[in-house]
């Protein structure tokens, strides 16, 4: 069961101005920086709340590291802008699996590591009416650093 | 201060379509429907989670009554899909004019009336590294129905 908008995941070209951008305009700070080389993106997680079901919601800024990822061809398409919305589940494998069987095509066979140790995956945004979906199940004790 | 992710707008063909999508899909159900003729949309609320600042975090799904409308020329050129963030607060009037005075163009002089009786004002997204962003304070008590 989706539970909670997990994040909202913004494409950008200089994740360090962009982080400065959020930071100087509304004071949101980082909460996580890493680099997901299979995702080909460098990121910084903002934290904006905690959520009803024991989560959090981010926003999850995401700066290509490669020209040909997912991330960097969509930026080259369409320039910055949010890339694709997040929702939480505990159980990000049974999720996919029934959402499959609904007939909304599932892009992993199986479920990849996301932000925090997290485990996603996504639904193409052709079967959501045009938005990018993530399912993500976080790890037990997601790290601030 | 900004305190939470308050929704996620949506544009969409279709709103009844959309909101079936949602609710076949994830289970997400519609928690308040009103048509803005302001802001010349007929939407439809789906309630995600509850927040840390005693909100709560919805889908905001968007269908234009009018062509040209601002959503109705955001969907002709895109197409179905995310069309603005909105973030939380307790005071839009206080924080829109503080973003002002940073140099992020707002869109309207004064604040004005969104979902469920809040009060709500947009940023530019050109001034938001291509993110439409909406401001948010709530009734005292949003309505269901």
């Amino acid at each position: 069961m989706l539970t909670r908008i997990d994040h909202i995941g913004i494409a950008c070209h200089d994740l360090d101005a962009t982080v400065e951008f959020y930071r100087a305009t509304y004071g949101f700070e980082v909460f996580h920086t890493e680099v997901n080389e299979e995702q080909g993106v460098r990121e910084a997680m903002l934290k904006i709340n905690e959520t009803s079901d024991g989560g959090a919601s981010y926003l999850q800024l995401l700066e290509p590291i490669r020209e040909d990822s997912a991330v960097g061809k969509w930026l080259a398409k369409n320039g910055e802008g949010v890339h694709h919305i997040a929702f939480g589940t505990a159980d990000v494998d049974g999720d996919s699996e029934a959402i499959r069987e609904k007939g909304v095509r599932v892009l992993y066979d199986e479920p990849r590591t996301g932000s925090m140790g997290s485990r996603i995956t996504f639904l193409h945004p052709k079967d959501c009416h045009g938005v990018l979906t993530e399912l993500v199940t976080s790890a037990a004790k997601p790290q601030e650093h």
